[in-house]
């Protein structure tokens, strides 16, 4: 997306839209790069879409105001009694019984942001807040990899780890609705420093940002891979690419990634015991390169029942959480 | 305990036993060095108790033998109309759905033991199996130190590590209702050789077996240490009584115990986000040595939300199965 602040790209509303009989809800996915919106009938399906590069200099009061402006967009032509409501994913931590961004590290000036108060005097209609992972289960639940399950983890890795857990056929939340913060199990107690101030934990060990940065340092002692020429602009999408082209240290690099994730999903598996491990994210684009280690690590790791559990790539792919918002306001969990 | 196989201990029922009032039901804890039973009363008193040394020698039908003896024991003079059935705690992996036993690696010839409908037709009452680590959990969520919660999590440190997870009011079960298999989550991939035949599982870290084992190999090399003479004989039980004397050795074996329980226990708070963690089980004796390098780890592992969570012993002791199985079938969760 080249798109900058402010601006946005869109889809027109289809006619499915202006059909009377169906629920519409507005699923708003608010991420570092940018904020995306969409107009979701009670099927799952996108009937127009907007986004904008996240005006994050801004701050939080312009970014309200990207939302407020792609949701314009995309119920343009719908009377408002036709929504249910907005319903907004965004990275944690997060009080989504308040409605209240409590802090998004890489957010500046986003401390204690009442985003569902905001929202709902501004546009007039019932606002949803959900910390982002579980807004992404909760669309692959309803309408993509998950669907029919009563457990399953969807695991999201990006630049972090992320998710969120349906057990015995409704959302996991625990105290403060914090279940679910995957991506900062202590997978290697002496591992990576993470972000958070620990170290080992699964996202600093296993994330996107972190197979870039451990090919950076592998690439840069290795003049014979592809990857070696790129220096700093490697990162995981160019490892990828490369092990696709054949590349050996950079699937050697893949090989350990799988492995990596495998060892937290089987964690999940042993916690959770889900019928199925939907895997999300930047990372899962190269699913069919890391699907077969993450299974062989599962079955080194895993007591016997849980070995056979399927681990699938996220069916919505980036619209997962987009969906997932949408869901917050049309199905009650 | 010094009991002999099909001996047993006793209390007489009291007068509660009698009172025409309460519902009743008999627990079994099924252990591997004990089996015992109770009469509980729906306030989850205990009025009649009796146990036996586990048979394992005799194999299933034998272990079953004591359980009916063990039975008819605290049901003495109890009329049978009066009981709300059997349940019963036993090591997993189990089906307890099903109710049978699927296969316990300690226990020679116990595969795909049909406890509920042996049970059943020898005693003519409904019989609940459930995996120990559960029942236990439930049995402090019902009368313990989790009462009145509506998530927490129950961790039992002694030959293994299990345990049982109650989230958002309701026992967490998943798929097969195998969820919460905590011991064997990977807290270090190359960590201690597991009995599962993983590396690394919490339960070959952090376990009183690991504690005993990492005590006898540092023993040997510390004559100055007062468990330097007690070789082979050093387990678990022996290192706490030598820390509380105020051996070195000893206090920093402890102090290592608490941090790879912390370990764990942090892992446990980002996927569940319960109100408190109980501990229970043998280690747990020395709760008060280990509780403060618990806090601490959490504290440096855990995402700030989670660190205030309490981690708090065990209220019901040993028998937090007993009266957790007895719960099993007065109260249905």
């Amino acid at each position: 997306m080249t798109t900058r602040p402010g601006q946005t790209t869109r889809d027109t509303p289809t006619a499915e839209a202006t059909a009377l009989t169906s629920r519409l809800a507005v699923g708003i996915d608010l991420g570092g790069t940018q904020v995306r919106a969409a107009l979701v009938d009670d099927s799952g399906r996108l009937l127009a879409r907007a986004a904008a590069r996240t005006d994050i200099a801004g701050r939080p009061r312009a970014v309200m105001r990207q939302i407020e402006g792609l949701f314009a967009e995309v119920t343009n032509g719908i009377e408002t009694r036709r929504l249910a409501g907005i319903g907004v994913s965004a990275p944690g931590p997060l009080d989504s019984e308040a409605g209240i961004v409590l802090g998004v590290p890489t957010f500046p000036g986003w401390v204690d942001v009442p985003v569902t108060a905001w929202l709902g005097d501004a546009l007039n209609l019932s606002v949803t807040l959900e910390n982002d992972g579980v807004a992404a289960a909760i669309g692959e639940w309803r309408f993509g990899a998950g669907r029919g399950l009563s457990d399953f983890v969807y695991v999201t890795v990006s630049t972090g780890i992320g998710g969120g857990v349906i057990a015995d056929g409704r959302v996991l939340r625990g105290r403060r609705r914090l279940a679910g913060a995957l991506g900062h199990v202590t997978t290697a107690p002496e591992g990576a420093a993470c972000a958070c101030g620990n170290r080992g934990c699964w996202e600093a060990q296993a994330s996107g940002t972190a197979l870039g940065t451990r090919a950076r340092q592998r690439a840069a002692l290795m003049p014979a891979s592809s990857l070696f020429a790129r220096g700093a602009a490697i990162d995981a999408r160019l490892v990828v690419e490369a092990a696709r082209e054949g590349d050996a240290l950079a699937a050697q690099l893949v090989a350990e990634e799988a492995e990596l994730l495998g060892i937290g999903i089987a964690n999940l598996l042993h916690l959770f015991s889900p019928e199925a491990v939907v895997l999300g994210g930047g990372v899962s684009a190269a699913f069919d390169l890391l699907q077969p280690g993450i299974l062989r690590t599962v079955q080194a790791r895993a007591l016997p029942p849980f070995r056979g559990v399927p681990v699938v790539a996220a069916q919505l792919g980036q619209n997962s959480g987009l969906v997932g918002a949408a869901c917050l306001v049309l199905q009650r969990d």
